[in-house]
């Protein structure tokens, strides 16, 4: 329950940074999809540490297994495996950050809680634990893909820092091309140099990340606690360093008329159509066939080299200084972990869909 | 599962906006809990429609009853069944909303979902479901007082449209001296004129609201999905209308650096103290026991006097104007909605930290 | 959680035997089943105590109100909620009862648990919860017939106390002639002098129940813990005073070898066939396409006229006698009990498969 | 959510007969419970096959890894990954099995489910996945001795075939003496020839076993569908063969009077005292204190030489004899694995009543 999300497929990620390993036990897989490593690895790759000189050093092989619920490159519908193996578990002294608590992280909150945390590399709070989501999401493309295909799911990020992008230069082609997966050619060219300035000053940013699910069909979302951007909005903020979750219009529709956030109706060749997508595809928490279009904050990493004031274990005043293999803007490797929870969310509604009405969206118009 | 809520306190909500009745079926409430009518109905009064020219002129009694769960004036641990009669069924002519689509509306999508819908008021999709969470809020806010006395929970506007209110002007004290719920007695002023002009003109406005849970214990929530802002984030999501949902500094976290983000930690008489809250009291999916602060966006109603262009069921174009007893501004009526939705979320979270971990945090220091 | 069952379609149930109503709340319920409160009301008629002078004299109405999820005669995919008013709440003195711990009640275990308990009528301990029970399966069972026509659920007794019918003997039309809904005639004739012997002594007896699923498809249940016969099992379980549950032989299948146990296959002209039926029609958890065959042991209720030893609230020795309204055999009114517990789960099963397999079973034979 | 049980402390078991690993996803466990592989191991020992000439003859270290959420030899409070890894998958010509249908085995449903399978071994439905089931109930057991020290779990046989043992006979000493976990020292001398005679002609038999949990605290469990009698039901219907589950008297109350199923209640020094336990511990779903007595059938295993009629994947009639290696009597082996399932379930409901009354018992007598 507290590590597992999903209605149906349902996606439980378990293991730390520093353990033996860690994975995603997947139940409510469909069977006969078609999957093998490979295709997981390619969504693991994307994600992967160390590609560039703007995310965390840290050098993991991150190959994922299969270790259950697949025969002979198919799914069974039994529950499938999924485990990594930490390579990279460099011996380091951790008796600083075993003592001290580092301001904006997790480790004490994690102290408070349990009364036991482990100290090695943020153990289970750290970002590391999204490679699981990842592997999910790979396996969540491929059952998208048999059940509902010419879905596609697509993150990007729309801000670093004090800047944004130019909504009108977005073109999905740039995204592959820029090692911040921005649409916006010009933005990445700007980020370029104002990243290189933030990370040789040892300090960090945080960032904004948009995540479009296109061709999804109208239907998916239930009220009340099944709704679509529930759900969507649950995955996401369930995500490392994320603090605000937008949908279509987002904290902006406080500021809005209903003559400015009106999405009109027209009929089109296969369906409804809409003269704009204030709602983000979503109306009532159920999926209108439009563009689903999710947004979220990543904030900046707390890891910096400016000194901070906190406390030890024991309540003394210290100063903590942040050093290490870490990414001046996290939010970079948030996009394929986004893309990877759309992919669940979208796969788990399809199949609570059908659960509940059968194949297909039930109404017709025209 | 779709229409419920919570891990131990688990609420599900029933009910159409024209039906009988509404209510929610309160699984996981403590035992011994004192809790009469009169006190949820204490929260249900101030939801209330009707009670001035800013909100609906609906008038319902929205008297709750308690029909299970309660013996002499105390919970006994079993399911607490609240309801709620609805009386103003006005008869009504739902022809023409019942074969055109309302733009922002989620008939055309409940309609594409099941084939069917519920066209009287809204059905389900209504906001008079809220009622039904309001009178959940009312019952988790006295199982709170019995289990951690001294949380507080308050809700207020911060932003009507275009103008949003001074932070520095906060001040608890004028939340309940004004009709928007707003802690900033200017802003007040501001918004009555503004809002006036727009309800004149059959327009409407959205709106930004806050929620603070002071006095909550560290140590709640836990990762990965039971993190602490993922069911908060999910809650307010759930909330009709809601568009986007912000932790801390939310949405903005995206443009600070790491130093900017700091909360640095000092000892205080009672535990640890922070210089600053941006995390909204929550790091890694639990509670410092800092103010825990969330926010969220609630869209203009789609329900204007404007005609908007829309189609028929039959696929035919159409226009459509929303006659009838609308909110200008429903984010009004959202405020204790949403303070119910942290109540329900904090109440479960100290059930979902007892379970596991035992009476209290468990983790000194000093 | 704790008074839910399904995964899809869940049934909550609330209330007491003495407080104002009681009721079961059910989500995912599919759309567009045809349903009004007289289809519900036949299965409830089928439980309704005072029929005859083997069931408590108690009368109760027990009229059920449809109070959402239905509009135009048809379900409309939101939450159902079936409300059932106690109109038979004669004053009473519950003073003894408050005092005095029953033995074989559950009114020691509820006041070790919650330190409250409401002891009129056994509170929610009593079988009264069941009526909500079988509302909820009225509303199943066309559900189902919506989805898998040609179902069918029958449940009979096949003993009570020291007399078990004769399987050679089994005839289904016999059911619905005796008070007893057994199906063996001449057990009928039997049960009728030996109950009104018990009756008239003030003593009560146990019974069995048998339900058997005919038509369901093949392929209903998962591995491992949504077994269908993990799901039955728990189903009946559930009901009160039930003390043991048997898929095919049951606890006789300890008793016997590898081949007595063995159901051969042939081809028939509609698929698989199985010369006998020792595992009731599941393997591994999921359905073959036989008869589905559950059944139960109900104990004798611990109302009687004997005097028993017990103590009190206040730990002092006592003796009890049970007076009142009570049935000399609580096993006959559990049979639409168990009936409406087998449609709940097949429904619900119906709809889990299709959630993750998509409609129908997925592998052919031949 | 299929293959997941309990409510708080969640067992999720993965991974197929013939696969390189297996495992059990632990979620829910309390922080700071100490535990190691060696402790683990010590439970899987005991199930472990090959031991005797009674179980099957593969040879399985069965060798647990903790692969996560613990630290220095304590949980922390994160998911648990117990891994086994497969080392005997022998190679073999599973031909026949693919093709031909077993009589009694869950490869016909899978196959109508799915329609596909993993035919090596049995796959997912096969016995190995109890090696999981034993690995988290070692765990659930160390964290009960954390939180309720003083409770212990105890199975044993109670019946092989037609000989069951004599209940005056009981003395658990004998248990862990005999290959059959059999508490009756008699019946382990008149079972060896027994079922020596069975293996050597290629037979095989049922079983019937009886798990015993002293010590408990009354208030455990809830109604309606979190009752202690029904999670135990469920948890023992899904283990892998067994066709009954009784509670107390089980079957046998059917034949009762309430007269002769009354247990009377007297005062003790430590609180309530029962005169006899036909209750099995349980009433009203919830402990009494005394033993909780939970007995359950295996049916015999359908690998037997005799041929039997099937038909292949393409419906043709065929004949099919089981070689290899297998159990004349599986349910020796099902005593350990029913233990762990005790252990898991009693460990969840202190969690659940702690959640919802906080520690303890609230109730208090005298």
């Amino acid at each position: 329950m507290m590590n597992t999300f999903g209605h149906i497929f349902r996606v439980t990620t378990w293991g730390e940074s520093h353990g033996p390993a860690l994975g995603a036990t997947v139940d409510g897989v469909p069977p006969g999809v078609a999957i093998d490593e490979g295709m997981i690895q390619h969504w693991l790759d994307r994600r992967k540490p160390g590609q560039n000189k703007f995310t965390t050093q840290r050098r993991e092989a991150d190959e994922v297994r299969i270790l259950s619920g697949v025969y002979e490159g198919q799914t069974t519908g039994t529950p499938v495996q999924l485990m990594i193996e930490n390579t990279d578990q460099r011996s380091k002294d951790y008796s600083e950050i075993a003592e001290k608590f580092r301001p904006g992280h997790a480790d004490i909150t994690y102290w408070l809680k349990y009364g036991i945390r482990d100290p090695r590399g943020g153990g289970r709070s750290s970002a590391r634990e999204t490679a699981a989501r990842v592997a999910a999401g790979g396996l969540a493309r491929e059952a998208i893909k048999a059940i509902a295909p010419g879905i596609e799911i697509r993150g990007y990020m729309t801000r670093m820092g004090v800047h944004g992008i130019e909504r009108a230069d977005i073109d999905w082609e740039q995204i592959e091309r820029n090692p911040f997966w921005t649409p916006d050619a010009r933005a990445a060219a700007t980020w370029e140099g104002y990243l290189n300035d933030l990370r040789k000053s040892g300090s960090s940013v945080g960032a904004e990340i948009e995540v479009v699910v296109r061709g999804a069909p109208a239907g998916l979302g239930a009220p009340i606690y099944a709704k679509l951007d529930t759900d969507l909005a649950a995955a996401m903020m369930s995500i490392n360093a994320v603090k605000g979750v937008e949908i279509g219009e987002g904290m902006n529709a406080a500021r809005l008329t209903g003559e400015e956030n009106a999405d009109e109706i027209s009929m089109g060749p296969d369906g409804p159509e809409f003269s704009s997508n204030h709602a983000g595809g979503i109306l009532g928490g159920i999926s209108t066939g439009q563009d689903i279009v999710v947004r979220f904050s990543v904030k900046p990493t707390s890891s910096i080299l400016t000194p901070r004031k906190t406390i030890t274990k024991s309540g003394e005043p210290a100063e903590i200084v942040t050093k290490g293999r870490h990414d001046p803007c996290v939010g970079i490797r948030a996009v394929p972990v986004a893309e990877a929870m759309a992919a669940c969310v979208i796969l788990d509604h399809l199949l609570l869909h059908r659960a509940q009405v059968g194949n297909g969206p039930r109404g017709t118009i025209g």
